[in-house]
């Protein structure tokens, strides 16, 4: 009786286990689709066009923009990124629920657009918490962990307008939240045909 | 950091699995407080004070309303059914989820009081499925159920009110989904102590 999916977006500042909770949605829900980001920057280590992120030149991210294919995107440090609307919409009118992993004010711009998406922010309980894990993670320089950590700062004071909060400080039990959220969202009688419900009793 | 509960009501038909699933719900989670209504019908069978219902006389139930003391109350065929509001309002206050069984027309007077209310309607998938089970019950007269079924009918044109519709199928996925709906509402930002969690950034 269900008829569309729900566009799920999901920030948090790196090193928030985003990516770790994504992967873990995936064993735990059917009938999911992760966006896959377009970008002008180049690929890094194994990365892969079409499985990490569509690797575009500049006239090429341009003409998206121009023609209007882009859900939401954003020019950093001089690089574009960008979520294209076509495959997500597609999948959505499939009855699958869109993952989309974007910074805050991408995330606010797709919800001024589609009021009916569903924001949850991902963040660890603390900075010195998030400082840690960035450290372990031992891919950044101390000058990129400081400008992640205020980046986060920046970010978070504007979780209020998000629809959930998950704070990370266990990540079985954070991605245990997030599953449920979107198990709850597939429950919204405006995803029914209720019409159609009524007609059955 | 988490501060208050939520408060849950749960609406359904008479046979739409609501009694078996909110026991499922306090197996699988913590923190919840499930509402006894006060009543001034006979008890029933094994029926106990204070665990099935309050059974209170006319006169104490009268002076519960005069004092303003019920989250909702309805007079069913000469009876009274109602929810004491300061067990739930402690329960909240004190962090835990409240879980209250009501009918459509309490569920929508709760949420015109507490916005913030969280309204689940729980449905067998069609009115043949429900005649089955109040069938296969065995516990009412053919007019009774007749009576039950025109009830549900009249009912379930208010789902669109409601925040969430769980199509009860199967029982444990109708049980795991209303778990989903608790976790997700948990995580919602208003909960949260958000001045808190900014100075920890």
């Amino acid at each position: 009786m269900k008829s569309k999916g729900n566009l799920i977006v999901i920030s948090g500042p790196s090193g928030s286990g985003k990516g770790t909770v994504c992967q873990g949605l995936f064993k735990e829900l059917d009938n999911l689709h992760l966006s896959i980001s377009a970008t002008t920057r180049k690929p890094r280590g194994n990365e892969q066009h079409g499985k990490d992120y569509y690797f575009l030149n500049r006239e090429q991210f341009e003409s998206l923009i121009a023609g209007d294919q882009l859900l939401e995107w954003a020019n950093v440090y001089g690089n574009y990124y960008g979520t294209p609307r076509q495959p997500v919409l597609e999948a959505i009118d499939g009855g699958l629920d869109v993952i989309l992993e974007i910074d805050v004010q991408g995330a606010l711009h797709v919800k001024s657009k589609y009021p009916n998406c569903v924001l949850i922010f991902l963040i660890p309980p603390s900075r010195a918490e998030l400082a840690n894990r960035l450290k372990n993670r031992g891919t950044d320089s101390n000058d990129a962990i400081e400008h992640r950590l205020q980046w986060a700062e920046s970010e978070i004071k504007k979780v209020r307008e998000y629809d959930y909060l998950v704070i990370n400080d266990d990540l079985a039990a954070a991605t245990r939240k997030v599953s449920a959220i979107i198990i709850a969202e597939r429950c919204r009688p405006g995803l029914f045909d209720i019409d159609l419900l009524l007609q059955k009793y």
